[in-house]
């Protein structure tokens, strides 16, 4: 299979690390957003949205949309199990995770981030104050979900790596590189230290990644 | 089981759709967004990230976000079935669905247009120009994976309607709520018309709900 990837795209780090906890090999072929290799012809063909990750498998066929290339992961190679054996507990983990996929991140995405640049000019105060909203609007979601449930464990469900803790790092991620402090969400904090001491996490991290600049590759 | 819900909400729209495709009886729970009805300690104690729609099981479990609540009424009542049965085509649904409910969708909400008008301070003409944009982008994005692609038929996937159905309906009643022509897409357009002549579809419809304002309810 060849994965598509960014080293900054969160989506990308997602894919990642569910390849890496699943150890399923791919060829890796880098997509340069920032010189703008997303919108060449070559991989409009794999992409015509010319939106990262993409994943497209042996027979030619190319998967889209960060939580979709994870689910189908899961069902193809279905060890280690990223999502629980229960409808009940499947829900709650899919609930988490869209929590950052579908209201999160999608404000924090390049293409919103040069819309309030080129369209609407706001000032760099104005643009970090609106990353900042919406990535602590995610921050208080997932707290409110996770602290005191029964059902969370060292990991956001039980004490195995899944979905939720993928999209919860990705997210504490987009907070970590604005410098918010993660002291208001203690779980969410708490479970992004414990998965980050994983492998399988830390290898996908964008700082460690082969197209990473050397100024922010992680020593 | 309690669902929920608010008229104008397109998630809810997206999960009526669903509960009528399947026929699962719910007591179906009003709140008013536009009264604040979210924000109350009552509706903060079932979900108390303050979002809709939420569907609440027998046994007391909140299930969140649309497609979760979705993914959860496919496990537990299987027919008919909202995704198709390989991997490859659920990977196909979820993406297009994704499409929506991770890009364009989140860019729409109230919350997003509440920080547009109260934060940004943006002119009428701005505001409108910020929706029209994301629900073009989407828009363009779902043609751009539908026009001429082989599993495509009367509906997104095949000859049945699934979760990339009740997606890029939800989608499309933005667009035709903010007038926007759909000729440019034209698979959409079908799509759109196809499932919409379905009663499970139209009767889930914001225009003709319970608590749909007398002024906007369809004649």
């Amino acid at each position: 299979m060849q994965f598509f990837s960014f080293w900054r795209s969160l989506a990308s780090f997602r894919v990642r690390i569910a390849l890496n906890l699943k150890q399923v090999p791919v060829e890796v072929i880098l997509v340069d957003i920032d010189a703008d290799a997303h919108r060449t012809d070559a991989y409009r063909k794999v992409n015509p949205q010319m939106a990262l990750p993409a994943l497209v498998t042996d027979d030619g066929t190319v998967l889209v949309q960060s939580l979709a290339i994870i689910d189908y992961l899961d069902e193809t190679h279905p060890t280690p199990a990223l999502l629980p054996a229960g409808a009940l507990g499947r829900a709650r983990v899919r609930g988490l995770a869209q929590m950052v996929a579908c209201e999160g991140h999608p404000l924090l995405t390049p293409r919103v981030r040069r819309y309030l640049d080129r369209e609407l000019d706001l000032r760099d105060s104005q643009q970090s104050a609106w990353r900042r909203h919406w990535t602590v609007e995610t921050l208080a979601a997932l707290e409110g979900h996770l602290a005191g449930h029964k059902a969370t464990g060292q990991f956001c469900h039980g004490d195995t790596p899944g979905l939720a803790d993928i999209c919860l790092v990705s997210h504490v991620t987009a907070a970590v590189n604005q410098q918010i402090n993660l002291s208001p969400w203690p779980t969410v904090k708490r479970i992004h230290e414990t998965a980050m001491a994983l492998p399988a996490f830390a290898k996908a991290h964008p700082s460690v990644q082969p197209d990473t600049p050397e100024a922010i590759r992680a020593k």
